[in-house]
């Protein structure tokens, strides 16, 4: 669960395999699926040693893919041909690989999700070792044609290798890639399918079942294969039959993995299929126990390996676990959304939930144990679900929606505005908004949401800052809203240093006051702006200066005429956790341009300015000026006689 | 082409069935077939007069498709079940065969494209008769899913027919929304595609092959089957055939269609498959010696099909042809476009263009003409199209991107914030943005681009008003934008009125005035919005009101400090061809609202409040009050003192 807080960070100590030994496996004197599996199984300990150093990461999808990840760069990939996953997920099993090749620094095995170190995400600025930014799903192919479409016009050669997730093959966008490869004949194109059979919440054939993969991949024009994706011998073998019967043809090769191959625990072997049980490792990061005996499993196993192979065993180092520290009296919004919305459709039978593989993370678990037959799991495509539901509710429903924020507002976004002129009512819930968690990196930091959102027509935007203001926006969205709803959701737990404002209900375009102070106000929205511009008004008023500071939930309906009078003329500060174009920010700003009050004297916005940091939420917020002293020190540079 | 100048309206008379011809042909006794090849051919004659009268519409598509609808509504459909168009746009043939039936007004014939009339693309809100909106591709199969699972729930029972076109499966959507429907078994959906095979532009096979289309949706588990979709009767077989063999699963008939079925020279066979030539009869309206051949065919083919059933030929009526006007000095952007972007090429190496399947609608004719190698067709699939742009970017091409505004902004949204966080360069434009052309409604007219990519990094949103500043907006894309940049691009030639602003380059943030004056400055971008203000300044102006009117080409980026300035005092109002929200104003306002001054008094935003009104230009320009006249009214309103 992206937004969650971590399992591990208690071990007193982390083992990792050291450079040489690295070096010493990567030169094996063995066959190369020998080596190659050794290898693979030294890289699944570094991927357990920074995910557990990071807090969290995707181990589940590390470990189905690192075979085949090892396989190719060991013995594939020539200097002309491109690598990359399509899923992005499996990017700390790509690190480790390419760490243990001394492609990356080694040192960067201590800055998984770091500032200035490995993105949760593949990201060409902070990595050049990788091809093309993923972490959003269902690209790959589209990437790989425009890669090898370049790479002819250039007169280059090259192969281009993509692996994709079988989860994410549900995306619309992976089908709509097809045709067009096989009608160009881009035979340099290889896509390995890491079919793991599992998605993020559970088994792939539960969520939305994929059916005959070949068969439908063929009937594209594509030429096909399978194999043991966690064997390597049969992974050479079938990527060497696969280049020879292709024929001039593109080539899809599904690999059947195990996802957390490698650690028998990790594994889905007891996830009972159809049932309601999650699997538990496709991210986040293991406890201190589990990530004993998974070191413990996998040291085990390389032994016996290296020993068959005549070699010796392999030696670990050992590094300080980081401390962690837990907020004390957390908000958690998205559970308390999921708990909110279980108890509106008691009394609301024409609610129902759409989800796209999220359950967890957009707090449905409960809404489906209550309310099985108006759960509807729609799997990664947000584009059909969206219009699902606007059919749904055409046809009479309440649809709620879910996805995180990032990929509900965009992939579906035109989807959105044919629901919208349809004139009917959907909520759409987006989870894991704004800059933190700041691990996952930009792709999964939805702080464009707002603005993509923006101009839906009779939408409003909603951002609440507590448990208690989720439940407020939820009621107003299905009680009192006259047109569709986004509900703006933080997912961290996240401690607000103020009790929060408990009004009975919402008023259009207006907010509460959380501090009062005659020297600025500064307005914002939902716990990580509100918590970061509460401790700064109150190191501001160490200096003497007194800030009101509003949680205002509107992110687009804006009381201009009420903010004004509530300003007084005082400069108003707007923090944005979403970039400074187009966000609550613009809104409060042009509805106070709109007043014809000559009182207020000045208006600031802060917020994101660039390509969102990856980093731990502490380091993310404080890259942005969004933390309290980034927040105090934007107020106190624009009132320079007062501080 | 969406925005081109009618072919038609010179036709001294149009003719039309009457509504007791009609009831006639409905209750004709005779073998059902039969009766339906008869109706569909007066249904076509409709289609021709509404089409020709409104001067734009789809009669390719609703030829092709009216055997099917009319097929479907004459002897399949009951009261439970419902039926509606993917594409949408053969709304024509639909209103022609629910008037015929009697399930809308008569009268609605003259009102096709019409303010309160029919719409270019159907709308529920203005068209109860309609299931649902369409107009956007690939969104059908998912609402019919919607529909099926409502009724399900509540216990209601019905058949959820879904026509999609051909070029229509190119889009991903369609792709993704067939897996969950069979795996609930949703047996309940028939799609019937028309197989026209010919998209947009040109042959379908061309654009991008469909392949083996049965085999393709076999392999998602649906039941499929074949048919004559122009013979009612093998159509009837079809139908019964496939629903007795689907055995629980859903269901998609390939109807093999004509596109322009029923008018010989409307036909494609004349159509060089391969060739660089384009089909004629997708949009617009057809010229006055067309629609007369055109009506004298079918007229003729009605009788006979008539004579031999024993009955009476059809009588006609005749109705005025509206008069129309062409512009003058019309200011004509996306040919403009289209050249610049070919002359820029010439010494551009890297600049490759790739296109949705609107070549002529984009401009992009003399591109592919003079660079054939690096034209990139991608049909219909801008998720795909996108994604292969960023890859292209990363491998060192200049990638221009092409779409009308309403799909590249929405569809491929997330694709496009990929590539920005890239670091790359990729040019969009967007043409058919804003209100006009008015007749093909809610789902072209493009006014939420704006706040839709409003929050991409990097990115410049420009909007030129004049030939020249297309030139310009894309060197300036080309040589100097340090990200990507999106150009929005007014598809109808347009009159502005005033001698266009003719600087040699752009400045970052700033306009030109075209008019000074000091009691008001308006401010805005295109040369609708141009066009109006000016008009509008001069409306004014004979009230002593004198306006400054400023073209300001940026739509995110305005330098506020300049503006405060230039306006010295005067108030300033934004005209957004664009919602209200998200939209320049908001950028002029925030701007504005954040720079030291006290001098600027007053900001007023005027742009879209609500769904945009389908109509001609005139019409829905009126209708949002941005016509010269509405724009005076709103400013003389706010400066009550002086007008």
């Amino acid at each position: 669960m992206e937004g969650s807080v971590t399992r591990a960070g208690e071990a007193a100590a982390l083992r990792y395999v050291p450079l040489a030994e690295l070096e010493r496996l990567r030169a094996l004197d063995a066959d190369p699926a020998a080596r190659a599996a050794a290898f693979a199984d030294a890289c699944r300990l570094n991927v357990l040693y920074m995910v557990a150093r990071a807090g969290s990461g995707h181990i589940g999808t590390s470990f189905s893919s690192i075979d085949i990840v090892s396989w190719l760069h060991l013995d594939v990939l020539s200097d002309h041909d491109r690598y990359f996953s399509s899923k992005g997920h499996d990017a700390p099993g790509l690190y480790s690989v390419l760490i243990a090749l001394g492609r990356l620094p080694f040192e960067k095995l201590d800055r998984l999700r770091r500032l200035g170190g490995l993105p949760g995400h593949p990201d060409v600025l902070t990595t050049p070792e990788v091809v093309t930014n993923t972490g959003s799903l269902g690209m790959g192919i589209s990437k790989a044609k425009g890669f090898v479409l370049a790479d002819r016009l250039a007169g280059r050669s090259g192969q281009v290798f993509v692996l994709t997730g079988d989860g994410e093959l549900q995306e619309g966008q992976f089908w709509e890639s097809l045709a067009s490869a096989a009608n160009r004949g881009l035979h340099e194109i290889t896509a390995i399918v890491d079919h793991n059979k599992i998605q993020s919440d559970t088994w792939v054939a539960d969520v939305s079942d994929l059916g005959d993969l070949q068969r439908k991949v063929e009937s594209f024009g594509w030429a096909t294969g399978r194999c043991d994706g966690n064997d390597a011998a049969d992974l050479g073998r079938a990527l060497g039959e696969l280049g020879r019967e292709a024929a001039g043809r593109p080539k899809l090769l599904v690999a059947d993995t195990v996802k957390g191959a490698g650690v028998s625990f990790m594994e889905p072997h007891g996830l009972p299929p159809g049932g309601d049980e999650l699997y538990a490792y496709h991210s986040g990061a293991p406890g201190p126990d589990e990530y004993e005996r998974a070191v413990a499993e996998i040291v085990e196993r390389l032994g016996r390996r290296l020993e068959t192979l005549g070699h010796e065993p392999v030696r670990l180092e050992e590094a300080e676990a980081p401390a962690r520290s837990a907020p004390m009296r957390p908000q958690k919004l998205v559970p308390a959304y999921g708990q909110a919305l279980a108890d509106l459709a008691d009394a609301e039978p024409r609610l129902v939930a759409l989800d796209a593989d999220l359950i967890l993370d957009t707090g449905l678990v409960e809404f489906r144990r209550r309310h099985p037959e108006r759960f509807f799991e729609c799997g990664i495509a947000e584009q059909d679900m969206v219009s699902q539901a606007g059919a749904m509710a055409l046809a009479g429903l309440l649809p709620a929606v879910h996805s995180f924020g990032c990929f509900l507002s965009t992939r579906p976004n035109e989807q959105i505005y044919n629901q919208c002129t349809e004139g009917t009512k959907v909520v759409y819930a987006g989870s894991l908004v704004g800059l933190v968690p700041g691990g996952p990196g930009h792709s999964h930091q939805s702080v464009r949401d707002i603005s993509a959102l923006g101009a839906m027509p009779r939408m409003a935007l909603l951002e609440p800052c507590s448990e208690h203001e989720v439940r407020l926006c939820l009621d107003w969205a299905v009680h009192e809203a006259p047109g569709s709803v986004y509900i703006r959701l933080v997912s961290v737990p996240w401690e607000l240093g103020f009790e929060p404002p408990a009004p009975e209900r919402l008023v259009l375009g207006r907010g509460d006051g959380v501090r009062a102070g005659a020297d600025a106000v500064i307005v914002g929205a939902g716990p990580v702006v509100l918590s970061q511009a509460y401790a700064a008004a109150e190191l501001l008023a160490e200096r003497g200066v007194e800030c009101t500071v509003i949680d205002l939930p509107w992110l687009r309906d804006v009381d201009g005429a009420w903010l004004a009078e509530l300003a007084a003329g005082a400069p108003i500060f707007c923090v944005d956790n979403h970039y400074l174009s187009g966000g609550q920010g613009d809104a409060v700003a042009q509805a106070l341009a709109v007043q014809d009050v000559a009182a207020v004297t000045l208006v600031r916005k802060i917020g994101v300015d660039r390509v969102p940091q990856c980093g731990t939420n502490d380091e993310v917020l404080r890259a942005h000026g969004l933390d309290a002293e980034g927040i105090a020190a934007r107020v106190a540079a624009e009132l320079p006689a007062r501080v």
